[in-house]
C-alpha cells in the first residue's frame, strides 16, 4: 500500500496553540468553557497543521460519528438505472451536508449481502439509517432492528404489528391515483387500464387501491401487473392491449413504466392521448417532459421526501441526545401529490 | 426514535449452543482451534438468534472492519447524472462482495465537505479507500494521506511527485485517442476537430495529448476545451462550427459530449458521416447505440476498471496484514481501449 504522511497529533495542535491538550480536546469535540480567542487560536492551528481528530477518541466522548447510513433495499445495478433514487439521495444528501453529517451509502449486490449490512450498522459506525425501496418480505428491517440503530423508513413499510414505533416519510400514493383516474374518467375515457408497480412494495399497492377506488367494479382485466420499469410497462402495454382492444386510457403506476407503455401504443399505431389517454406517476424530470408526446402525470416530491427523512433521523438523534421525553418522538410524514397536466391525457 | 429489540448477546449464543463464551467467540471472528461439530453447534445458534457480532469488539482482533470507502470526487448530483460512475461501481461492487467486504460510499455536495469526509476515513471505520474521478489541484488526495488509510485511484492522479508510492488503475487514454484520430485520418479527413473533456484531469489532457501525437500541426482553433456533459459538447461544437465552418471530422473526449455535438449537427443541417464524421470515448451503452447516428468510439471496459481497483486494493490490505515485504506490493494497471465502429465515423 501507499506509503502515508505522519498524521499530525493533538499534542502538536496543542504546541502550535500555546495550549494545554485538554483544551485542545474540548475545542476539537465541539465542548463549552473555552475562551473565545483561545478557542480561535486552537481551530488555526487545527487547519494549519490539517489535524484531522481521532474519531473514535472523538465519538466516546460525543457518542455520535456524525455519520448516517442510507440503505436502499435494491441492488446496486438497479440504484444507477433508476433516476428516483438519485433524487431521493439528493434530498438526503443536502440536509446531511446542511449539519456536517457524512451521508454512508452501504451498497449492495442482492439480499445475500444484507447480514453484511447489519454487520456494519451493528458496529457502531454510524448513528442511524435512512432506509427505502423496501419489498414486502425484505430481511433488512429486521437486520437493522437487531443492529440497534435509529432508523427513518422512506415510503410506508408493509408490516405494522403496532408494537414497534415506526417512523416514515411517504407520498400520499392512494390519494395521487385516485386523481390520476378521476381526470381521465374527466376525459370521457370508460376503459381505463392501470400498469401496476411492483405489488411487493406499498407505494405500488397503495396506487392500484386509489385505481379501484375509482374504478371499483371494472374489468379485472384491465389490471396487468408489472414492476415500475421502461421495458415492464412495455411487456404489461402489450397484454393489455391484447387483452382489452377497445382500452381508451392507461393509468400507469410510474412515469418509467408510461414511458415503456407510449412506445408500444405508437408501434401499435395508436394515438395519444386521441385513442389512448395516457397518465403516469412520479413527475420524473426529465422523462416526464422528454416522452413523445410529454406525460400527464401525478407529482411527488420525492427530493422532499429524500429531506425529510433526514431532517426526522437528525431530529430524533438530537431528542435522543438530549433525553427528551417519547411523546416528543418525531411522527410520520405524508406529502401530498399534484396531478401535472401535458400532453398525453 | 423507533424502539428497538433488545440484541441478541454473545452470552445467549453460548446458552443456546451449550459451550462457553470463548468458544462463540473464536467462531465468530473466524478463529482457528474449535472443532467442526461445535462451531456448527455455535453457528446454528448465531443463525437462530440472529445474532450479529460487536464489530469494535470483533474489529479488536481481526484489525478489520470488512468493509472500504468509495469516494468519488465530484458531487451527488454529478454521480448520479452521469452513468460512468455506475459502471465503475458495479465492478467495485461485484468485488468487494466476493470478498464480503461492505462498499460504502461516501457521498458530499462539493469540496467544502472533504474535511468531514477525511474525518469519517480518520474514524477506523473502513478498512481501505478506493478514489476517482480527481482534478488536478485537488484536496482530497492530501486529505486521505492524512487519514492514513491505503488508498487506490480510478485514473491516474496528477500529481506525482515520487515521494510516495500512488497506485491507480487507468485506461490507455492517449493510446485510445491515437486510434481514434487516425481513423478519422484514415477516412481522409484533414479539417478534424477535438472537443476536450475537463483539462483538469489527467484523463482529458491524456486524450489531448493522443490527439497532438497524430495531429501536431493542426490549426490550434480545431480544439474546443469543454467539461465530459451533453451540454458542454452542445457549446463546444457551436464554437466549432463558427470557427471552422470547413471542418469534416470531430473526435469527442467522451460520448455524453459526442451526443450533444451530434444534436447541434443535425441541428445545422449537417450529415454525420458525410460532411462531419464523429468519434467519441467510453463505449457507454446505451448512449453510444442510442445516438443518431449510432457511435463510433473508443471502448474503455469501466466496469473491469472498478473491479481491479477493488483487487488491488483487497491484495494490499491482505499483504499488509501478513506483513510481506515492500517489494510485493500492487502496481499500476493500465488497461488497452479498442476502436469500435459504427455508423457515425
Amino acid at each position: 500500500m501507499p506509503e502515508t504522511a505522519s498524521r499530525p497529533t493533538l499534542e502538536a495542535v496543542a504546541a502550535r496553540a500555546g495550549v494545554s491538550r485538554a483544551t485542545v480536546s474540548r475545542v476539537v469535540n465541539g465542548g463549552n468553557g473555552v475562551r473565545k480567542p483561545l478557542a480561535e487560536r486552537v481551530r488555526r492551528a487545527v487547519e494549519e497543521l490539517g489535524y484531522v481528530p481521532n474519531q473514535a477518541a472523538r465519538s466516546l466522548v460525543t457518542k455520535r460519528n456524525d455519520a448516517v447510513a442510507v440503505i436502499i433495499a435494491e441492488p446496486e445495478t438497479r440504484i444507477f438505472a433508476d433516476p428516483y433514487f438519485g433524487l431521493q439521495l439528493r434530498g438526503i444528501s443536502k440536509e446531511l451536508t446542511a449539519h456536517d453529517t457524512q451521508l454512508v451509502l452501504l451498497l449492495t449486490e442482492g439480499r445475500d449481502d444484507y447480514a453484511r449490512v447489519g454487520r456494519y450498522l451493528a458496529g457502531g459506525h454510524v448513528d442511524g439509517a435512512l432506509v427505502f425501496s423496501l419489498h414486502l418480505d425484505d430481511p433488512l428491517p429486521g437486520m437493522i432492528q437487531r443492529a440497534g440503530v435509529p432508523t427513518v423508513f422512506g415510503g410506508r413499510p408493509g408490516w405494522s404489528d403496532g408494537t414497534h414505533k415506526v417512523v416514515y416519510v411517504d407520498s400520499d400514493n392512494r390519494g395521487g391515483a385516485r386523481e390520476a383516474v378521476r381526470h381521465l374518467v374527466g376525459l370521457g375515457r370508460t376503459r381505463i387500464g392501470h400498469i401496476t408497480g411492483a405489488l411487493d412494495q406499498t407505494s405500488a399497492v397503495d396506487r392500484l387501491d386509489g385505481y379501484r377506488d375509482v374504478m371499483g367494479d371494472a374489468d379485472p382485466r384491465l389490471v396487468v401487473e408489472s414492476d415500475f420499469t421502461p421495458a415492464g410497462g412495455e411487456r404489461a402495454m402489450r397484454t393489455l392491449l391484447d387483452r382489452c382492444p377497445d382500452l381508451d386510457a392507461v393509468f400507469a403506476a410510474n412515469d418509467l413504466t408510461a414511458s415503456g407503455a407510449l412506445r408500444v401504443l405508437r408501434e401499435r399505431g395508436l394515438r395519444v392521448p386521441e385513442d389512448v389517454a395516457v397518465v403516469g406517476f412520479d413527475d420524473m424530470l426529465p422523462v416526464a417532459e422528454q416522452t413523445e408526446p410529454p406525460l400527464t402525470t401525478v407529482r411527488q416530491n420525492i427530493e422532499e421526501m429524500g429531506r425529510l427523512m433526514a431532517r426526522l433521523l437528525l431530529r430524533g438523534l438530537d431528542r435522543d441526545a438530549s433525553g427528551e421525553t417519547v411523546d416528543d418522538l418525531p411522527h410520520s410524514v405524508v406529502l401530498p401529490t399534484t396531478l401535472v397536466r401535458r400532453a398525453s391525457a
